[in-house]
């Protein structure tokens, strides 16, 4: 059995959007086999938002007896001292890397509100993150294959292999404007690349998928189809790959990764810059 | 002028994407005032790979004579040992807060690969993002009003007024089924919630914007329309502001937040629990 003192409160709080702070939290967690209860407070912004924090962690304390684990990012000192009164371990996520660094450039930061996914900090890029993720919706699934001068990548593959979650994920997150395409039963007797991508085939990308993960994610879908059936799925996958190879399209097959890995991996492939959003 | 040693090579390194150390590397250097190169090296998982990280490293160091900052997350000591022996500043994101962490908690760490976005911690929680970012394209923009008793959440504003990036990156960053639905030109004679939405009212909000800011977004899209003027522009969110608050629908204003802002903010408004992605 489990001792009781492997269940933790853990805060995650900001005067920002605190998603760093989750993030962050969230992996350093990951090392630690405890059993954890966790809430996320952002917008900490003033002096009785963290009186409210405060009498959270200090509630959270008095019903399990256990000091309550607070990952936060609070710039305003008086504000950051108002939670620090609270009766739990900190984890200052910013400090913990700005005291180092700081020593080691020699220069003294100048602490700003932490708005790390803020609008203000490069109006363009953001902007321009905007139009990517209206470019990649104007071009998923195949709805449109006009611009692709404009396009950052372009993905192909059998439906269901992961392309319209990357694609989005790569314009939320990297600003990139991604098309993707995908190949249906019906193209299966005479498969080539559609000739108006051919043009810009030094930017286009295959996904894959193993035959089994296909079925189960299809199946979910259309139990019991035709297009969901071992047969129906291997043989597009065989299609698809061939004409990746025959074509020299780089491909990844998708079966274990996350769209984040998917994404970065392509990234990788095709040294495309991230653009920090 | 700037001296010159105010700018610095930075490089985020790790055996997953990457995506922890950018984030973190990124709000720790905006709080000091110093110009940047950045490169992201994700995946770096055997010794081949940390060897060209090194490499690198040296190469700028060779180049500017200063010594670059590492912001990393490697688990595997081996990999970790080689990229340390370049002639650099590093930051270990994770273990600058794994090593107190472990004396309050009094556990040793259990280190494992760091794959803070990976698919295979929690498939299905996975399963529901994917399913999340499905349902929500198929709400957007007014496609479809079915379904509503799964939607998380209903959104409601003017045309261009950010409904569509958020609904994507709720979905895609918190799991959450978002619906939106916009207002346009022609309903304004006599603005109402649409029938199908009028039973989910306790999950609908508004999302406004400064008439200035809208008219500023249409422009870029429709230069000199009707639908860009600032008239109808300031017509469409005085009505569309009336009926959010005769409908008691709580709105915000995004003019000046980003996607992550908004996102989080409606969050905080509705109560919504974050599905960790």
């Amino acid at each position: 059995m489990q001792p009781k003192t492997n269940f933790r409160d853990v805060f995650y709080v900001s005067d920002g959007t605190a998603i760093t702070s989750e993030t962050l939290g969230h992996a350093v967690l990951g090392q630690f086999d405890i059993e954890t209860r966790q809430t996320t407070l952002p917008f900490v912004e003033t002096i009785e938002r963290a009186e409210s924090v405060r009498r959270k962690i200090e509630a959270a304390y008095e019903e399990t007896g256990i000091r309550p684990l607070v990952f936060y990012s609070i710039v305003i000192p008086e504000i950051k001292a108002v939670i620090e009164q609270g009766p739990a371990h900190f984890y200052d996520i910013l400090n913990s890397l700005v005291v180092p660094l700081k020593d080691d450039l020699q220069l003294e930061p100048r602490p700003m509100l932490q708005r790390s996914h803020s609008i203000n900090k490069d109006a363009a890029s953001y902007q321009d993150r905007i139009a990517a993720i209206e470019y990649t919706l104007a071009h998923d699934d195949g709805i449109s294959l006009n611009n692709l001068d404009q396009a950052d990548i372009i993905l192909l593959g059998v439906s269901r292999c992961g392309k319209t979650p990357t694609s989005l994920y790569l314009a939320m997150q990297f600003g990139i404007r991604a098309v993707n395409y995908p190949f249906i039963a019906e193209d299966m007797k005479s498969l080539v690349l559609p000739k108006a991508i051919e043009p810009y085939r030094y930017k286009t990308y295959g996904l894959t998928i193993d035959p089994e993960r296909l079925v189960t994610i299809r199946q979910e879908r259309y139990a019991n189809s035709q297009y969901a059936s071992a047969m129906q799925c291997e043989q597009e996958l065989d299609k698809v790959e061939a004409m990746f190879r025959r074509e020299a399209i780089p491909y990844l097959n998708t079966s274990s990764l996350s769209v984040e890995e998917i994404s970065t991996r392509l990234l990788d492939m095709s040294g495309l810059k991230r653009k920090m959003c």
